[in-house]
């Protein structure tokens, strides 16, 4: 039977991958990376060059602003799995959070036959709370994941979380970050945890989309 | 400088803890490991035994009914860093998610001098979401992680959400997994994710601690 493995890398440095993650990337004869123009994915081809690992990479074109980038990408990799017996997607971060790879998979019509993996990996969220050594939830404390983009809306929905984490940076992390200090939040903004660009601090110094800021009361 | 590094062993899978956390617990010349006699923590144990290191392991006891817990563990590894230049404390999932190690660092009081990392871990969330191929947020959606005796205080702040997941298992799990249900969500009942007790399914069938229920709409 044919094998896919989608494969979280974690975010962004080479150690952070998982040990299964690493053996499934070795096993595979292709590996797959989806490149966007607009964010800087070249942190998950940066990752699979520093691990050692000798299948072929090839990287796929995504184009947030195209919706026809999901079509051709799926005929791409459903053609590898007509001549490979084992092939990988490698994305950064955890594949079921935000990730290239569940659109990639929704439109693949060759999938019928084939075994299917999803290696967990590192989150970027977990990533920068284990930096700044802050925990996230203790006792029967809740959490909300929520992208800057929705935060404004959420209203009176933060009474009832201990702690808000914003992701998907950008023009309006500030903005939010800022709504959620009004609320009684403390603010943690971090950029890229464990790799050689890591920020962290209050201030929210710029729109790196690769950046999150956790607040907790 | 001494060391104390914190690692996050991941669901319960050994493949599944991160590379540096292997590392880290081989650099380590003593592992301790919390030890619950209430959750079934042997897990943790379980894994640090399946992968290859070289460091002493002592267990630690925890009883998270009885509050004098923490003071005693704390001091025992205290007593362990002024005799040892590198010790690792080991936990199950992720340490920033309501894990005993957070208490535990709260309450060390010999940790001035002491270099502190924690290393990520691979959720349980993250373990189960992938397991089951499925999403837990796409686009902008936004993901409330809910322990089940806070879900019936959710009220209507579930509408927010596209993915609740209610963690911390036990004889309430079944009650909230209806309630969301009730409330138009598709409910994955999972259980000990990628490890030989794995169970996954609609209907919640046992209290198991280590369980939890994604709900998604």
């Amino acid at each position: 039977m044919r094998k896919l493995y989608v494969v979280g890398l974690g975010p962004g440095d080479p150690e952070l991958i998982t040990v299964k993650g690493l053996n499934r990337l070795r096993e595979a004869e292709v590996v797959f990376i989806p490149m966007s123009s607009k964010v800087d994915d070249s942190i998950a081809l940066s990752i699979v060059e520093k691990i050692s690992i000798a299948s072929k990479v090839i990287k796929l074109s995504v184009s947030m602003g195209d919706k026809t980038w999901v079509e051709k990408v799926a005929r791409e990799v459903c053609n590898a799995l007509h001549k490979f017996s084992c092939i990988a997607i490698a994305v950064l971060g955890e594949p079921s959070l935000y990730s290239t790879s569940a659109h990639l998979l929704a439109s693949m019509k060759c999938l019928d036959d084939v075994y299917i993996e999803i290696v967990p990996g590192v989150s970027a969220i977990y990533a920068c709370a284990d930096r700044v050594l802050m925990p996230l939830a203790l006792g029967d404390e809740a959490i909300a994941i929520v992208p800057s983009a929705r935060v404004e809306a959420l209203g009176d929905v933060v009474g009832y979380f201990n702690t808000v984490v914003v992701v998907k940076g950008g023009k309006i992390m500030a903005k939010a970050a800022e709504s959620l200090a009004q609320k009684g939040f403390r603010i943690v903004y971090a950029k890229r945890c464990f790799t050689e660009d890591e920020v962290i601090g209050r201030d929210i110094i710029d729109e790196d989309y690769i950046s999150l800021v956790i607040a907790r009361r």
